[in-house]
């Protein structure tokens, strides 16, 4: 190969390997919290006495402008400088000059990397939080609406008892509490500062990781510098808080491509969030509810990406690490979204509550309640409750009725062992006896559905 | 085909598909939680007046029976009683006739499951922290002895700078105990008890859930029948936190491969934990943490499998769910036993400090310290420290000899402006002087190593 | 602590470090692939003169009498005898004495293991296609039942288009055909003998490996043995192949499930297949599609398990992989009996050919038709056709019919530029004609579904 | 809320809907699909009089001023046309009027997807073989270059037996073989096209489908319509395949890892692929390899997803099915850049012959050897034979020697029993002898690695 040639492919693959190398074009979404850290260090450097307050001065008003030029769109991101550490701290010294370079002093990449992603998925936390108490809020709205619309209660996908739709969507409510609650812990538990780890032992310079720990907004430094460099906990705690917090999605979304069905109907999405037909403006395709679920596949792959990538990792900073954040973005932009959308979707349905209660005339739901009452009240054995039940379900299915449409003349006349039943047995087959009958607590009554909502409420008061 | 061989067809399939829908073969592992959770419904229902005290004390009589065949072996597992609660409900009836079957009252198997499996689920977490504590234990023992060896911190498996290696094993208490909370904050946030929540809606009996849940050592009882009884979220944050435990497991493992290897020789397994050739007794494989980090595999497939399975379910109850049980069964044995072997190896491990230290003099490790004493002492700019580093590392190379290694008529020779330099130089390249000199909080200094397992000691008494 | 109870310590260590060593207890599944591959070997090493022929036929008889008490239940498996390969050598020599320790000449534990477990995959490869191959035999069967069963095929869960029952069958007929070609493809591919690679570099023994892949069924022994002791590629496939046709799988499923639904009621589970209360006869839990659903999750597991074991694993063997054969046995026991069970339920499945065609009259299904009809045979542009469709639509909905239901009358008075159509709409209107006219190539006519059906009939019979 | 404020609202809301729903930012990847799949629809619609083929001309030349556009960077993308396909027809009948409408007749946007994808799937499959064409061309290069440089073969991560390292190159080659086969048979088996498939039941229209599969270089037109458009197969094999390819260079590139450490020093990166310290420019960190490492985790994290979307979809098209192609983008330019890197990484490196066999005098490897001759040409029963070896083994540590370095005197002198030993056994104790002598098929003996080199090279002529 001539000279020349080879200078050319050498070129070209540099270029490839840069590519490969360089995080700077996915890691560039930490800039704020690359600066933000950066600021905090040599505020402490300054109160240490390791720089002064000028050059303190001159860092933070160089790394604003830094901040401002990316904001504003006017940084030139490039593969040159590696990644956003290096972009940000090059373009800072172009601005500030040597004080610039000081900047650096007591800390390494391996630990500023650290800082800035901790403070990402912190960030990112409180705002996955704040999104979720507004997702629970419409659950509670919703609800507090519908304590009273009949529908049925589903096993195995099958007619099982009648509850109200309000107690069915509180179980979501309920969901998206724990998933509140786990992203609470995480960021308790995640809550410290790697900075002034430096590259895996600490540093040789008198700072104090206290006062940087404090002006991030940590609850302190971490007590490891080789374990904090190393460490990735807390972003596999966020990519699984995020994977369950989607697969509640997922089944919701599941039930809400359902209830659009023609089969079902239950609910009929607002028109903004599904696409229609243009000759058959009644049709609906649920194409958010069916994306929602589909995008459970990529929060779950992230998981499994990075738990793979830190199996068998040697202490301390190994490459492998880098590719720990784009899974994360990923996942943090996917379920911001889809929360937000979720949100929409549920507060804008159209609950269809003729369908949901006319459903529950199939199936014979309060068959159970019939059972019941014949051994509670009339102290039948268990065994004649249950042969008289049937004759009672045969009887309404002869009259094309469900059993909590028969009246005492036709519930009299099912078997001659109950041609003298008390009358009050009609209101023991009504559907909303049923339903307001489950009163235990967490049960399906509207009393109880009431207390749920309000429990809930208060607790949204409390975070 | 012939109506005798169609029956035998029939047969067949009647027995493959007993088979493939029951649960019994892996649910009797819950046979003790099922027990205890029906000892605690059928206390409450007497306490109710649902039943009488006398039925109540017959039933708890019957089933501590039954948990006495069980444990002795007596107990007949099968196919015919689908699942571990069919199975146990069924002989206490055999054993005390009509007051068994009044346990059922007032629950459905829906809410059983999920409260056997959530009082399997807590236990089990109550004693993988016990193995952690141990663990962690052991971790904090090897670190007091080794704060002052000298071994060299790597990053990209590469010698970077002088650590101890009790430092280097403190890493591992600090992962361990993030793990340990990590299960503390699944166990505060799942100790809620689903029974009473009846098939989906809760049950018209006048049952009080606090006391059961009280009694079952629950916080509470959960707060939505229909999320109660679809909620496999215990389980899903049980698995995730095997799987970061038995990454961080995978890590530690890595390391002990590698060390037990000729080329680095840091450690060695105890024979216990190694096996040995006949011919050839020092030859050790480290089988055991090979087959830790092997089994890592698993608890992750564990977790994405119950997360598939959870993807999309409609509410309430469906078959799939079924599913849950095995992974976290297998995971939880996973995660015993390689606690419990990890703690045996590194307990019994030779650590071979003549080696770490040795190592230490590979790479030229306080080539920084060089420059950084130049720099910060010498009040020479960086490039003119850089510059004479250089020049040492080279003369070192030159001879032979690591820079730690060399005298002050070494360094001095190995450049001009080097020639007058103070002899407190030399104490600056030492390894140990070194290491020592990243005195920082989470630093690598003897010191700093001490106040970290003095931390974790303290923290250990207050768990 | 005392030296005694040191030494119960040490005991107790002891066990449970062989159970976590040992894979006896799990390998034991390979047992005739084991003594399958021991015959073949002494048989090759006979034929090389390495050992008497003689000697051949102890080691042959004697292993014979082995696999007899493995299958008789006589056979003791120990943890003492880590593996199934030592189990039976020992076994073998305890049986024929000195000749036994010659069958391990020229071979070691890592060759046999991949020897035995590759013709275990390759074994189950091709049972899994036998019982693929009858699952297509029946949906063949059932399709040739219903080309002309109406049924509105569906995107997005809504009402779309008319086709037949027939043809939607055999969208999973198609699949699983595919499912058979990818095992086919994977035997091929990996029909290689590991025999003879010994350790991981050959044997200096004058062996031959050609002889024994012929005596073992397959085609060559494999290229480099340090690849064949590190390769478990074709474990890999088999998981990969499960998967795929396990998510098939769930698809019917999830579709069967639906239609078992009181909404749709498109189909009913024979009663075999589905749990019914005794109540209600007519109430059938899709039970046995659900736990099918479920499945898919452990089989995803096991791929990603043992994905997780091989990355980043150097060469050659390492005790790691031991961790490759619980999850394919299971993926294998799941596959088998999830395509036995599924086989059964879609055979004995009640179609209700009714409701299906009663739904197709839900949506307005040929709506896409008559725009056509006016387009295509009317020379309308499409804007006038689409204006009066929608108006056909509209006149429909005030009917209360569904547009496939409308007279000559009703259509011509829906729209004054409709006064005069030609009656001929009213069959393009049809909803029989509408799927018919869909006899593109692989179109859901019923002229093309039985194409199809012809070609995989055809298909069926070469392989 | 204000009218005001609340159109604000649903503009934000709007834009959030439009940026979640639409795949026009990503799956513009397939604008050369795409327009190569219309050119073909429209050539077949001309051929079967559908279209005029003045109007054919038209579009042809329209989609490719189109496709010019997009290379030429002058196409502007915006979520108003939510995919590729709408945007390039959009675009199209900007350019040419009526005729461009026309092109969208008998087919839909469904078939047109699956179409684009697949043929995206079988270009990148053919260009990814061609890749690890060029890889194992590499990998044979090496190979030719040391089959005699002796190395420590190993297993357990300890040396094991002598081995060549052109032997320990070809076990890659081997890999890499097999993932080019695996590819090979994903492409024959998925190279059906689906055009033509329309919505999900084919087309009233008289189109050719073999055409359109032959104009695009597939095999054939798919089967069944519905199948076709609900398929993702296609995709699943290319995510698996990638992944265990992606395995497999997580192994080689774990090995470069280890073999670049101060403690192995058998390989050392070139200056370009590995980063250097100012200081120390002998130390190299091997980032490339690393990150090849952890890319793994990535195309695991990308199966799963796929799998985990496709479990449990109803038939045919839903909206979770556009999670499809993100995935399979990544993994691609994943496996194309690590391919290409790898590739350069071992072609640049630099082989440390010395260092390698230096190793191979650590571990005794060749006791076995010893065993064997005394068993084999002194026939001493193995129990002597082993003894002695071990008296041999302990002279050698005794004289710090490794007993491939021992003279006939010192072997001699190490047990009475082998005072008057042939001489002959010196060069039994030779490593190359003992790396020669495993001389069966597949075994390291240089020999054999050539033929190994030979097979490859003649199996790559005919690909």
């Amino acid at each position: 190969m001539s000279k020349e040639n080879n200078q050319i492919l050498k070129n070209t693959n540099a270029k490839i390997l840069d590519e490969f190398n360089a995080s700077i074009m996915f890691d560039k979404e930490l800039y704020s919290q690359d600066i933000k850290g950066s600021i905090a260090h040599s505020k402490m450097l300054a109160f240490q006495g390791i720089i002064s307050f000028d050059e303190q001065q001159q860092i933070e008003e160089g790394l604003l402008k830094v901040k401002l030029e990316i904001e504003n769109g006017e940084f030139k991101f490039s593969l040159k400088y590696e990644d956003i550490h290096m972009a940000v701290e090059n373009r800072l010294t172009e601005i500030i000059g040597e004080a610039g370079k000081k900047l650096h002093t007591a800390r390494s990449r391996n630990d500023q990397v650290c800082t800035d992603f901790s403070l990402y998925v912190q960030e990112k936390t409180k705002s996955i939080q704040n999104q979720i108490k507004d997702l629970i809020s419409t659950f509670l709205d919703i609800s507090s609406k519908h304590t009273t619309t009949l529908m049925p209660g589903m096993t195995h996908l099958q007619h099982a008892q009648p509850i109200n739709f309000g107690y069915h969507m509180m179980a979501y409510a309920n969901m998206f509490k724990r998933d509140f609650e786990r992203f609470s812990s995480s960021y308790e538990r995640n809550n410290y500062s790697p900075l002034g780890s430096a590259a895996l032992a600490g540093t040789p310079h008198n700072i104090d990781r206290f006062k940087t720990a404090e002006f991030l907004g940590f609850t302190a430094p971490t007590q490891n510098a080789m374990d904090s460099v190393s460490n990735r906990d807390f972003a596999l705690e966020l990519l699984f808080n995020i994977s369950t917090t989607m697969m509640h999605i997922s089944r919701i979304s599941e039930e809400l491509i359902l209830w659009s069905s023609y089969e079902f109907q239950f609910v009929r999405m607002s028109d903004e969030y599904a696409t229609t037909s243009s000759i058959m403006p009644q049709k609906k395709n649920p194409d958010v509810p069916e994306l929602l679920r589909g995008k459970t596949g990529r929060v779950y792959g992230n998981l499994i990406s990075l738990l793979t990538v830190m199996k068998g990792l040697p202490l301390a900073y190994n490459k492998d690490t880098q590719e720990d954040k784009e899974g994360v973005f990923d996942s943090v932009k996917t379920i911001e979204i889809s929360i937000s959308i979720l949100n929409e979707v549920i507060k804008t349905m159209i609950v269809n509550v003729d369908k949901m209660e006319k459903a529950c005339k199939i199936g014979h739901l309060t068959a159970t309640d019939l059972a019941d009452y014949l051994v509670q009240k009339q102290n039948m054995p268990f065994r004649t409750a249950y042969y008289l039940t049937k004759d009672v379900v045969s009887k309404a299915n002869s009259l094309n009725k469900d059993i909590s449409e028969l009246n005492i003349d036709e519930i009299r006349s099912s078997n001659d062992e109950l041609k003298n039943i008390n009358e009050e047995i009609v209101s023991y087959l009504n559907l909303k006896n049923s339903m307001n009958s489950r009163n235990s607590f967490g049960g399906t009554s509207t009393y109880q559905t009431q207390i749920q909502i309000e429990n809930i409420k208060n607790w949204l008061q409390t975070i």
